[in-house]
């Protein structure tokens, strides 16, 4: 019998391969992965029984902090990238297929129905590639998981703590799966933003639905159905695309499950199942050991710099010794610095012409952390990039590669005018592990995003609102006080 | 440098990636696809060229005929499943969210914004497992593409012409991308009516909406962004989920292409693109040679009964015997069928108890056949496995493996209580490529699916409109004349 005959004989008797269970012979990547020899056995149900069981009171206070540092650093990039080109495209593309207006978009008008509105809040949250980061799976937590709560939350009021739980066990979700199978799964080209996300919108939907331990599990396998994105679309609006889909998938996940809407119990590990599928390397120990005692959502990072985390330690040495100094552009003479090799390879442009080039410029982004004291989205705006005191200055700086520098180290010395020399080596930059943002950046951060869209007074309570989201009587009060009047 | 370090470095400058041009090299499945070593050129973008251009005129008879067929039992298939309890579920499930009244749902009464709408039709086509097959991929090609774009067309007239175009056009992009990844794609677990059902959503929805190249190439990429379906979830409500998902995912995807939301130009055939990441194998010149000259679209098959292609040629053989003959079961002394392996191996059920297991029983599948000459969802209903004459002759059935018999065959014997042997032996069995239903026969199979849900009047007018669906004057008259009043 030929390969295609058997293929089309168990293709079209679909229902037998669960009615009989019969499975062919791991083959492909899934036959490379240690669990599908053995599959492991219980993982969704494991995770499921966790979710639906782990309450507000449970949480560590550390991680309490974390959870609401994350969502404070969400809002903020939602609401800073809601009048990029790429959410005005979406926002006029799917107005005239909208449901009933249950949910609004940060800083804009607009009202949409909850996967609608999950979807536009969770793109505009990642346009400027500032959101938040859980570095050892480079999944970027907040956005598809806030995204569909907060939507969610607008329509069914649940409290701060049940919100700021969701949003917790949400990103717990995503980021044990994302480990399960990094880096191979991101390696091959999933942009794991969105292919792990499905399960943590998915998950913290169906916490704040209520959901019982057999709704989540069909839950998590419809969200294990829907994964989102490729590394190939990162430089297009496709990338911000993804953690906005991923939002909306989760959530429709949720929504089909509670009404018991079925899917099969172990979508995850079995060896048909989500993690043989997509990638050649599958821990399932990362999922299930140690729920609720290891939290991943404490280890989430936050951008203080609007570009990639290569060129953080430069700019953040360059604040340091301008701020220190009081320097004035006119008094420096030349900026030398000694750099990972990665940094040139990334950002070695040295005439930026646009403020998106600008962000793979390591010498545009001295010069502007010199001349403003900050690298946040208004310095890689296509102004600053063309303002002359920074162009001037631009110039006069001059990266150089050593093999001895780390890529988190930058060695960075300015020589004055007058023949000074000021040095400054940093280990870990600002946002790192080593060195969180405070909570003081984190607003700022917040402050400098939200300017020019949002009144000063209203961002001032949108923040508060965010600083106080676990004591909150209603969560969605968070997402009314945001959106533009 | 730690693989993690640069993991965090590149996945947080995302927009470097594409920005510089940097690439890794090629690690994990995609690292093993002959693609992978010398990436395809402009794949993605010639079939984006061949959809912009192809016009209705340039079909085939044939190929019009063929996608008429698609059309007719892609409607059959959708009434047929439009009350079973997944729909029930979804519809439910969805209704608090959808926005305007654009589309409706075949066999029901209720209206949908069309991105529901053609999930919830794309469901309904796929639960009895008795849609088209393109038995080279397996993929059941209308569920993804003629519900996209037939609730699109009740939003927005088209003719038929460019509807049947577009039908034919989907279906094309779906399979053909579906044979560049199969068999490794499918092997590893993938659903691929909805991985590649994405695509032809995309295609055939950009269509209709006029998508010039570099937009059908943006809504080519956001549909690889969106793959659908895992084999496991097989046996549950989540495997029509699939068709139903790609269906709204690749309308999504036109829709936003339509305003111009971007994404990169070679998702399918760029190294991190969608080939090298859900396959091991990519073949592109399935995609792109003999683009409006080869039609995969004409070689669509639909089933004649409503169960696993594996027990075709049984029911087949009976129902030819029985008809010739004028048989009556009491005049059955016993049956006995040489089968392949798989048949038993797959549908070795001797005393099914529901409907549904009555699929996996070929005692039960050649008895009914006997009985009543079909083997259509009503022969696999709780009444006909309770039916105590069905009952009685399935005891009297007896299927022997025999390893000179191909899947596709079957020699069964009736012996007669008067002593004669009636013996039929078939080597393809009717829908099969060799053998294809005629068009009565899918006539009859749409009006069996239809009976008790619409009136027979109505039954009649529907099918008369799809036979007629390459003249009307407008395609979506087909949606609103198969609703339920």
């Amino acid at each position: 019998m030929s390969r295609i005959d058997r293929r089309t004989l168990l293709g079209a008797a679909g229902l037998a391969l669960a009615a009989t269970g019969t499975r062919a012979a791991p083959e492909g990547p899934g036959g490379t992965g240690p669990a599908a020899a053995a599959p492991a056995a219980d993982v969704t149900r494991t995770l499921a029984r966790y979710l639906v069981g782990a309450r507000f009171a449970d949480l560590p206070e550390a991680v309490r902090r974390e959870g609401t540092r994350t969502f404070l650093n969400w809002v903020g990039v939602a609401i800073g990238g809601s009048h990029h080109a790429t959410l005005d495209v979406a926002v006029s593309a799917l107005a005239p297929f909208s449901g009933p207006p249950q949910a609004g978009l940060f800083g804009r008008p607009e009202r949409f129905d909850i996967m609608n509105a999950a979807f536009l809040n969770g793109v505009s949250s990642h346009i400027f590639d500032y959101d938040d980061t859980h570095l050892k799976t480079v999944i970027h937590p907040a956005g598809p998981v806030a995204s569909a709560i907060l939507a969610y939350a607008e329509m069914h009021p649940v409290s701060g703590a049940d919100f700021l739980n969701a949003l917790v066990l949400g990103v717990e979700t995503e980021c044990r799966i994302g480990n399960a199978v990094y880096p191979n799964h991101y390696d091959v080209g999933w942009h794991i933003t969105g292919t792990a996300g499905v399960f943590g919108a998915a998950a913290a939907s169906g916490k704040l639905m209520g959901l019982d331990e057999q709704q989540m599990v069909w839950a998590l396998g419809l969200a294990a159905s829907q994964p989102v994105g490729l590394r190939e679309s990162f430089g297009s609006m496709n990338k911000s695309f993804n953690p906005g889909r991923a939002a909306a998938n989760g959530l429709f996940a949720a929504i089909l499950a509670s009404k018991n809407y079925t899917s099969s119990d172990g979508m995850i590990e079995a060896r048909r199942g989500w993690a043989n599928t997509v990638s050649t390397k599958q821990d399932y120990r990362e999922i299930t050991e140690g729920l609720g005692t290891r939290y991943e959502a404490a280890l989430n990072t936050y951008k203080p710099f609007a570009c990639g985390i290569v060129m953080h330690p430069a700019i953040d040495a360059a604040v340091q010794l301008r701020d220190e100094n009081h320097l004035t552009p006119d008094e420096i003479e030349r900026v030398s610095l000694k750099v990972h090799p990665l940094v040139l390879e990334l950002t070695g442009k040295t005439a930026p012409r646009t403020g998106l080039e600008g962000k793979f410029s390591i010498s545009h982004a001295v010069a502007v952390a010199l001349v403003e004291g900050a690298g946040g989205e208004k310095q890689f705006s296509d102004r600053a990039v063309r303002d002359p005191v920074i162009t001037a200055l631009r110039g006069r700086v001059a990266p150089v590669v050593d093999g001895a520098i780390k890529p988190e180290q930058v060695d960075l010395t300015i020589t004055l005018k007058d023949g000074r020399t000021l040095n400054r080596f940093i280990a870990h930059a600002i946002g790192s592990v080593e060195r969180p943002m405070s909570d003081a950046a984190l607003a700022r951060k917040f402050t400098d995003l939200a300017e020019g869209i949002l009144p000063d007074p209203q961002i001032r309570r949108v923040l508060d609102l965010c600083w106080r989201i676990e004591t909150l009587p209603n969560a969605g009060d968070v997402a009314r006080a945001g959106v533009q009047a």
